[in-house]
């Protein structure tokens, strides 16, 4: 008989294979006439969307909103995005009634709940995953609404995700290692691309359970530098740096801050494919499986989210 | 026979208590005519400045600039405002150099070096200080040209911070706490002011010399809320909660938290003072007091940051 930590265990894992196919989500909406900002409005799995968009496309300036209020900028001229899988997120869900009062087009990125009959316009996306585990959902009709991403490298996403779905072994020896060195993982990011520490991180918390530190270059050449090469508690740390930004000053700077304080990266992971959305998704599968992994290891359960639940009831 | 470590520390903490004053500077630079929106670069002890002026000033859109690249839509209408200390900070200048090609309008704000022949306005700040005690000098100009504070706000907020110069004790007590229980700081603010927690953080980095997490409410809601209850490491970690935010939701999700979690902070601090600048003001300065006291205790400089300096250096 299978435990229930099994069959969840057996859900996550085939949620996590759809991720390629989300990539494939055709859904777009159409850009109001004079549009001059985009507000993009989620919290957490969902929140995360608005983050990785705004460094993938920034021909507009995108302003994130990851709480009740809307910047006060926001009204006619703005399109304010509001993403929310469930749809009843209590913050998002505020944010988009907000923009309606003040003028601003509005879109709904939602499986239903109540945000789908807030908006003016909604993307309807399947239901039944984890917030975490709908990124390509949430994701992709705002790369294909602006035009974020070339030709092919849809192709390019699906075929380096499917990739990482058929191997991800070194997810499993890496998660082994932060097992039996009872570590805190370090997660680093290169600019643009910071969002996909916060995400590593993140995954760290909800699936894994467990607390992680994220930054990235070049800004933490400016503040946890002068910790690394203090090197207190540094030892219970599991650096990892996502080369996510392989230029040569960002190059540079990763080896320089190695030599200056003698912190060595346990990891150095490389992008995968050369799109973009390829070389993002990638890192961002590859955390996805290593914090799979090492919920495995630790004997919880990647699928459970009870507090964040109870604490939404908490709330009502 | 003084050491250079205790003349170190009486040079930091003299220019600590020069931030009430900073508070009173006065430049201002005139806005350009059809601005459509700003960015701001900067980065470490300098780039802080664009995060806290977002959350005090939203009426047009402001967006980050925390590497060597601008945004794509930085180009006319938009206000680039390159803040760097020194004015020699890399990425800040090849932003500023980027802006110009763009035909965008350029501020500088420092206190000398190469980016003040770069800008085309220049607010000059008296040099002779750490950027991370030179909060105000780069704020005030900020926050003078766009008026973001109300009147009366340059007062309260100058009272208060000679009144945490006067009395800080308090911080002495809790880094007596981090000290002896050799513990990893974990730092929650509440949004709009998730900058003042991340603030927080670097200055355990470059003052205390050691690694410390952060985040902030709501956003921690939906992925921390995970770790915090299962347990994992928790006892190494000092929770310490920034009320910048006490709006009802926000308090009742700090108490939900801690009953869903059984985390329970150690600190809860409060703001001072009624003006948004004086409250996220008083609890920088708690937080630069704090982390002093602790570099104190540890027995390390507060003013070193030569592990940053020889990292610019290999850069050359």
């Amino acid at each position: 008989m299978e435990s229930q930590i099994e069959i969840n265990d057996k859900k996550f894992l085939s949620e996590l294979m759809t991720l390629k196919e989300q990539i494939k989500f055709k859904e777009r909406f159409g850009l109001p006439q004079d549009l001059r900002d985009v507000v993009i409005a989620g919290m957490g799995g969902s929140g995360i969307v608005g983050s990785l968009f705004k460094e993938l496309y920034s021909k507009l300036p995108v302003v994130l909103a990851n709480s009740y209020e809307l910047p006060d900028f926001a009204g006619k001229g703005t399109l304010v995005v509001a993403i929310s899988y469930s749809g009843n997120t209590e913050e998002t869900l505020a944010a988009c009634r907000e923009a309606k009062k003040r003028s601003a087009s509005t879109v709904a990125i939602t499986s239903g709940g109540a945000l789908a009959q807030e908006a003016e316009k909604v993307v309807r996306i399947p239901s039944g995953l984890q917030p975490r585990s709908a990124l390509g959902y949430m994701l992709m009709p705002l790369v294909n609404s602006f035009e974020a991403c070339k030709d092919g490298c849809v192709d390019e996403t699906y075929g380096i995700l499917n990739d990482v779905d058929k191997d991800n072994s070194f997810g499993q020896r890496i998660a082994g290692e932060i097992f039996q060195g009872k570590y805190i993982p370090l997660v680093y990011g290169a600019s643009p691309y910071a969002s996909i520490a916060y995400r590593w991180s993140t995954q760290f918390n909800e699936n894994s359970k467990l607390m992680a530190m994220w930054s990235n270059f070049p800004e933490l050449n400016h503040n946890n530098t002068m910790a690394l090469r203090a090197g207190y508690r540094m030892d219970e740390l599991y650096p990892i740096c996502l080369l996510s930004n392989k230029s040569e000053r960002i190059m540079k700077r990763i080896n320089a801050t190695q030599e200056v304080t003698g912190m060595r990266f346990r990891q150095m992971i490389e992008p995968m494919g050369t799109s973009n959305l390829a070389q993002v998704m990638s890192l961002i599968h590859m955390g996805d499986y290593l914090t799979y992994h090492l919920a495995k290891l630790r004997g919880v359960d990647p699928l459970d989210v009870s507090a964040i639940e109870s604490l939404k009831e908490k709330l009502k």
